[in-house]
């Protein structure tokens, strides 16, 4: 059996810029010399991270291709802020993210006007995050909040009779009222009972919410101080499990990761990989991609027969929208795999989580780029480039995100043939 | 966020013409140059309207594309039809298709000898039809059946204790005997015993008729006149649900459409789409184009976001087996789309509802050619000519017809991340 790197350029598919002619990576594709070495050499195909059109967020696009089925196994955004922040929901405990924020009443409604709260300072939001964790507990809520970093806090309902299959309270915008939060769509009838519980306990919680902040002492004083209230909480991050299987557990791998950013390390510590620390990983395109290779080198030989290595910033250049940087820092990235074109008995795959279009500045679902290589025979295509409209015409095809590890555990080796059954345990016999 | 202009011209996939050296789009390839600008400054792909190898009809291929899932939400072709004549079933009602026909008896079976009665006059099955109603209330059946143009009518059954997931009597053929409707296969245990209470009155109602009819004084007159009796019903068309959504419900667009044909018609209102009147809009090869494009645009500066325009006669052509007259039809189109290239901000998609071959002259369940433009910056791939040849090597890739409207609503700024679940209501207090 093969050994196993899974590249995830973070937003690494794009859409054409005039600027450069084509897309960030077609740009650099006469140049990218190790990328094309992979191409050449392997399998490419084109990637929905989610589904055609769904524009996944980071955490959504990459459970999708860890082959998690996001629509029954996601625990929601909160549960990977609160493992980020060293706080493990428990099975009966749901986990939302929360922000401070600014509202002003009118006509029954709180209308957002701040959602940062004006970018409050940690010390006076541990204070609020405080004072309301305090009422709630007052008040009988089966809840607790604690405060992370700046504005941000995490929200913690405890009790089987919930679920967090329920909408945001944040709008995701400034100058509309305060969202009520409601049930998803289409649950069944017993999640939708926890779920209406839930989103009552949420809406009840914001309402306090207000109660207290509004009229808190540090709220008094940053009104002297000519600054926004930091009055009410905003929720979000639901979502439809409680608990998460571990990467081990669903695919048999015993995986570390390399990532610099916090939420890229929460998703794999809550699938329980283990952590490869690299100096001067930052997650901004100054970061040590040489390091970052060498971390995942590293792990295989380890003993590792799994590695994600994730590299952020080619996202947050899509965001900024610049697509010229941003295929400057693919073509590092191109650059610093080199080494990995030297490993034998090693599946590579690259791809990306989604889609960021350096013209429009947000994640699109647009499909990414793979490519999956190893260095002895294995099927090859004609596809000689590594981007965008070359992948299009590779020899895997269109495929989604949930497709992906099935094909890594056939390319590794890993594979059963559908129609039999392997058991886990073996018979024993009491009679010798 | 952009408008969106969906073009659906009817049957446009086609088969391989000797004749032609290629398919219809394939032939006018080199010259059809609007198609090809759309093609070339845009996304390509193909579509399988409902999922490989499903040949569509044109009433479920179209719901397919526009985001109803056709398992669960088809309300039936009876439903469309009923709607096309301006009866509106109620939410408690499910309506079918029927047909006045000729059968003879033999070893007690109905045998079809002409499923139209021989294209009988309106004004005799108006009268036929008024019988049989008037027998259906006297017998006590929750049913009304109504003439609507010809042979033909609409058969409505009244109460929440039935279900239209039942088999046609219409055998679709002549020369055979008429079949008894039946529960599909695969419904659940509830939604069965509904089906099974329905298929039995589509039975009884279908005796009834022929004892009313076989002996009424007109089928006694056109016996004389040696006509064939006009002595049953058939009935078709049946559905899973009794509703269906509105579009503006599913999607949030407020939708008009430009079509001519009766069941196109009958589908976008059924959706809520709001209709635009074109002058010499026929559905035949002769239709104003050129008006039905300046409706199309009319409707998009009178603040609509979404336009679905309907061109049919592509479909005609196939069924006739007349390769070169849809080629010649297909440029015409091509000539007559010239005006949306100078659109801005709106996302223009042109497929097609289904593949029907001029070679087989039916529906075929082979993909379609797709592809989305707009004129501003955004992903292109390779492909240059606007057929299905071309269009298989596209950066969309191969997907089916549920998956377009995700991707309008990407191309079109209207996505959300999958993660964040805005909510649809606001925050209310009571407080102040």
């Amino acid at each position: 059996m093969k050994k196993v790197i899974l590249i995830i350029i973070d937003g690494l598919g794009d859409e054409t810029a005039e600027q450069l002619g084509g897309t960030p990576l077609e740009y650099i594709a006469p140049k990218a010399e190790t990328f094309n070495m992979f191409a050449e050499n392997g399998l490419c195909g084109l990637l929905y991270p989610i589904a055609p059109g769904v524009a996944p967020a980071s955490d959504t696009g990459h459970l999708s291709i860890f082959g998690y089925d996001i629509r029954k196994e996601y625990p929601g955004r909160g549960y990977f802020e609160a493992l980020g922040a060293n706080i493990k929901p428990k099975p009966n405990q749901i986990a939302f993210r929360t922000n401070l924020a600014s509202v002003i009443p009118k006509n029954k409604e709180l209308i957002v006007i701040d959602r940062r709260a004006g970018r409050i300072s940690g010390e006076e939001a541990e204070e609020l995050y405080r004072a309301l964790d305090e009422k709630l507990s007052e008040n009988g809520f089966p809840a607790k909040i604690i405060h992370t970093l700046e504005h941000r806090g995490v929200l913690v309902i405890e009790g089987d009779e919930y679920l967090g299959a329920v909408t945001d309270t944040d709008p995701h915008e400034v100058g509309v009222p305060i969202c009520a939060s409601e049930p998803w769509e289409r649950l069944s009838p017993s999640e939708r009972e926890m779920a209406e519980r839930t989103a009552n306990i949420l809406n009840e919680i914001t309402k306090l919410a207000y109660d207290v902040l509004n009229k808190h002492p540090i709220n008094k004083m940053r009104e002297e101080r000519g600054l926004p209230k930091a009055n009410v909480i905003l929720i979000r991050g639901g979502g439809i499990s409680k608990t998460i299987m571990s990467f081990r557990e669903k695919w048999g791998f015993k995986a570390a990761f390399v990532a610099a950013g916090a939420l890229y390390k929460g998703v794999a510590r809550a699938l329980g990989m283990d952590e490869i620390h690299v100096e001067g990983a930052t997650g901004t395109p100054k970061t040590n991609l040489n390091g970052k290779v060498e971390g995942a080198l590293r792990a295989l030989d380890k003993g590792y027969d799994f590695v994600f290595l994730h590299i952020k910033a080619a996202d947050n250049l899509s965001h900024d929208k610049k697509p010229l940087e941003k295929a400057d820092f693919l073509l590092r990235i191109n650059h610093a795999l080199k080494p990995i074109l030297g490993l034998e008995d090693t599946v590579v795959v690259i791809t990306g989580d989604h889609t960021t279009s350096s013209i429009r500045g947000r994640h699109m679902g647009l499909p990414v780029p793979m490519v999956i290589w190893s260095k002895e025979e294995m099927r090859r295509d004609r596809v000689k480039k590594f981007c965008e409209s070359a992948c299009a015409e590779g020899g895997l095809g269109v495929l989604r995100g949930h497709d992906l590890m099935q094909l890594i555990l056939d390319l590794s080796d890993r594979s059963v043939e559908y129609g039999t059954y392997p058991s886990k345990s073996k018979l024993v016999l009491s009679v010798f």
